[in-house]
Parts: structure tokens; sequence; C-alpha cells
């Protein structure tokens, strides 16, 4: 699943290929990107917060990917309507994100109003830790939609 | 000062050249970024949300580099801390971020901390129009620190 996710992800969203961005685990119940300092570098000589942010917000995606896929075979749409996120910390080396799936009754509330009325909202967090610290706390709401 | 700031850009965040941001506007007290609908498209022909989020954070961050370049010749460090972001509407073509200085009470607060402590923090706000519709809103605060 990863390869193909990362192979789907170069071929649509061409920028996550300039960003070097890898799948490490994608699963139901947890995502885990990677992604290389060089292609994201500042002038400050850290991690630009585009591109950290950039990289959450796939995370979040990715989750919701492989889980509605099992669902439906992807006949749903994920659209991002909010994102709001605290920058901690710098990063300044290659980093990695993680999103896990949210608690059971949140997810099934999702899941039960996606099959009642073809839409639904849900909030995922995603965080990014660097020298066991907690660099950035990402948080967003994504809608999906019956295409 | 846009094609300086936009060798700036591309020699230090090289994430931007692969986004293909060209810098229209960069004065004190405006910022106007473009990017191209090809370099940030994704899966669903529309802007990738992580493109339109990195495009306003470089506008925003433009406009306190072009007016701190001014107070200090560079002397200063310009940090991201937090962004909010409510993305209202899909966009699905070339497009602007705007910035534009904050009302002069706010800005003349955070220049006058600046100087006293060293360090301040300022909110400042970034807006994608597209077919005259507020598609992106976005709100981050910012701290400078004397380098």
């Amino acid at each position: 699943m990863e390869k193909q996710i990362e192979t789907y992800l170069y071929k649509n969203i061409p920028i996550t290929q300039a960003m070097g961005i890898q799948v490490e685990v994608a699963s139901a119940n947890k995502v885990i990107l990677w992604a290389p300092f060089a292609n994201n570098i500042n002038h400050k000589k850290t991690i630009f917060g585009g591109s950290l942010h950039a990289v959450a917000t796939l995370a979040c995606w990715c989750l919701l990917y492989v889980n509605l896929k099992e669902v439906s075979e992807g006949q749903f749409q994920i659209v991002i309507t909010k994102s709001d996120v605290d920058y901690l910390a710098p990063v300044d080396d290659d980093f990695k994100v993680e999103c896990l799936i949210p608690e059971t009754s949140e997810w099934q509330k999702f899941i039960n109003m996606l099959h009642l009325k073809g839409k639904a909202r849900i909030k995922l967090s995603a965080k990014i830790f660097h020298k066991d610290r907690l660099c950035v706390d990402y948080k967003a709401t994504f809608a999906a939609i019956r295409a």
C-alpha cells in the first residue's frame, strides 16, 4: 500500500515529488510520511514552515484515503476545510509526520454520517517530533463527499 | 525589489522554485505572490492545499522581510509560530496571494517592541481570491527576533 500511495502522490500531486516525500506507513490506523531536509530547507537552514504544513496535510489525507478506499473503492472526494497549526520548535533535519486515526466514537460518527448523507466532516491531527520534542502540532478539518 | 526577493527565495527555499512562485509586488505595504496551476495541481485538478498555505506563508514572510530590511538591514530572524487557515473554495487556475500590512497601531506596537526587547510578534493575514470569490483566508502569527 505504501509504494502504491507514493506513486499516486507523485503522479497526481507533483509537488510531493519535489518535496521528496516517502510513505513509510499507510495503514487504516496510522500514517507516517518522511521528507528530506535538503528539498525542504529554508534560509535559516531549518525546514520551511510551508513544507511542514504540506506534509502534515498529506499524512491526514492519506489516512482518509486508505480508510475510504476500503469503505467504497474511492467514491469519495476528500477536501481540507480548515487547518490550525502550532509551530513549536524548528526542525533542522529529515523529518517524519505521524497521523493516527481518531478515537473510535468520533470515527464511527464520521463513517455513519458519510453513509447516511453522502458527506461528513472529521477533525484529524498530525504531529512532527524532532529530537524527542513536539515541533509541529497540526490540526485540520477534512470533508469527505460522495463523488 | 521583486526580482531580488524571487532570486533570494529560489536560492534559499528551493521548494519555492518547484512551486513556480513569482513575486509580483513586494512593497512595504503590500506583497502579491503568483503561482502557476501546473506546478501545484492535486488529484482533483485543483490547487493542493499545502501549496495554497505555503504561498500565503511566503507572502506574509516577504512583507516582514521587506519592512525589517528597511529597519535594520536584515538583522532579524522571522519565524512563523502559528497559522489558522480556512479553505473556503477550491482554486482551479494560476493564483495570487495578497498580504497587506496590518493597521498602523498594530504595526507600530510591533516595531516598538522589536526595538525595545529585540523580539516581537505580529498577526498577519493573506487572502487568495479566485473568480471574485475569497477561496483561502489565511491568518498567521510571526515572531521577529534580533539575530
